[in-house]
């Protein structure tokens, strides 16, 4: 994985993933002390970044591929779903049968096959495979798969961009880190194209595997897993192929609160007008809760990576 | 007013006013049954499209200007005191006492001097013709002015630019009227860049003046002058440089209720993850639950106007 990689993903990606632009708002800047930029990637089509890994994903696979198939409950399986549709190419998700119905049928809604398992008494991968065999589907892996990465990274391109048209060389880019898929693409972007922004993973409380692992050196694993509202982040460990790149090229990372988080969605709604899920605000959450954390005067640029929050959810963020 | 005035504020707003996408999601195409595409100014500076007149009308002052001074309770307020404060101009803004708190403390924090008058015991135009003369300053008025409606304009030219992009020459484009300063100013900007889109003026129910002056041919007023949820586009009637270009271009106007502005906001909350005020749904809501009044097949573009709605309206609306 490398910048020649991702340079290839946004040529792919260009006309079809959104661009989406830098917001920015005085009363955010107040809350924070200091300048905040927020990347909404709740705006990307599907709701999520996600749209941009599986579109790299799948446009970079070989001619005759049938189809694909993924395991997610949420903002990958509609990615994969939206993106396989406007190819052409089938598309299996396999979701657990408590997922959130709302998911369940934006998935189907998005054309894709919803295949439901049952968590405790069946194994996902064992169903995948079995699928995958009969079917002669390609598995799309929602972050250790170097096509995902690539993808997630365009938006580090697109931050680099923009942070070199407003002036900005030095900053500190806070990307909400699940299994770390974008923070390793946004990082690699950023390491080529704007050197002096350093990206920093922002994780729930409790869940913080990725800010543990890069004080470790090593990966290690949340001791929960379930528990949190920012479902879209919560994963056991960072991957594989993304830890040594963050263990490489990121900054420490910073853990919030959930009211933290649903603060960051109440300002997010009121002062830009966009839509977070909890786990898509946790980087803005970062920047307005967690001051010190961060060197005086310098910029931030939060990334708002998703949007696909319940009704409920946002009412009772907007309830403050 | 004319194609070279609009050219004109689109160069000087060009790195100033955002330059926002068109949203879309299959989502909305089943409910409308077409093609939507959603142009978001509820994402440009101060959560509505009036910066755009506001900067655009600041920026052609003469040399020397002191300061401006307005009349607004909302989004014109907000617009012209956050860019007089870019500018380095002295702001006073003329509110009601009973405005929203909200509203008055934002326009206060984007360096504003509001000054506050009594509904029934005074005249805000005395009160504003004293301060003016007092201290030199101009009055920037919300929509009857060529300038603002230039401003206003510069979103036509960007949808005329995005359709030509997406090989769509014909389309109804659906615009939230007030007094006609955006409806107007996108219809001239269509007019030279993009003649077969067509602008139709979108009202709530018993505040349809634009509606019923089109088809009266001659300005005519609303009956009642408040009770709508979309406070934002309550006007007694269109203006008199507004309405003449509104008459020459314009298709027929589209009245929509209160619930179906609600649902819009939902919707536009729910699927592009934007926040949309009940007035700056109307259009969106013209599209979702007015089919019959367009052209089978025919796409359309709602601009969505603004989303300075309280955390308690945006709630309404999420209850469905």
């Amino acid at each position: 994985m490398d910048i020649t990689m991702i340079e290839a993903a946004a040529a792919r990606l260009a006309g079809h993933a959104r661009r989406t632009p830098l917001l920015s708002s005085p009363f955010l800047d107040a809350v924070a002390g200091r300048r905040v930029l927020v990347k909404p990637e709740c705006l990307q089509h599907t709701g999520s970044f996600k749209f941009r890994g599986a579109w790299s994903a799948l446009t970079a696979l070989p001619a005759g591929t049938r189809g694909v198939i993924a395991f997610s409950s949420g903002n990958h399986a509609q990615g994969v779903a939206h993106a396989a549709r406007r190819l052409g190419l089938a598309a299996v998700i396999v979701m657990p049968s408590d997922a959130p119905a709302l998911k369940i049928d934006n998935t189907r809604a998005f054309g894709a096959e919803v295949v439901l398992y049952d968590r405790v008494e069946e194994s996902r991968e064992e169903i995948g495979a079995r699928i995958a065999a009969e079917r002669g589907l390609v598995l799309v892996k929602p972050y250790d798969e170097p096509q995902v990465i690539a993808g997630q990274g365009t938006i580090g391109l697109e931050i680099a961009e923009d942070c070199a048209r407003l002036g900005i060389a030095a900053a500190d880019v806070l990307v909400p880190c699940g299994g770390g898929g974008m923070t390793a693409g946004i990082a690699l972007a950023l390491q080529a194209r704007a050197p002096g922004l350093r990206v920093r993973p922002c994780e729930p409380e409790g869940f913080d595997d990725a800010a543990r692992s890069l004080v470790a050196g090593r990966r290690v694993a949340n001791a929960q897993a379930a528990g949190s509202i920012c479902d879209a982040i919560v994963t056991a460990m960072p991957g594989e192929l993304t830890f040594p790149v963050m263990a490489r090229l990121c900054g420490p990372g910073i853990a919030v609160s959930d009211d933290e988080a649903l603060a960051a969605m109440r300002a997010a709604a009121l002062r830009l007008k966009i839509l977070a899920e909890p786990g898509g605000a946790v980087a803005l959450a970062a920047a307005l809760s967690h001051p010190v954390a961060f060197e005086p005067d310098r910029p931030v640029i939060a990334v708002v990576s998703g949007g696909n929050a319940d009704p409920a959810m946002i009412a009772r963020a907007l309830a403050g």
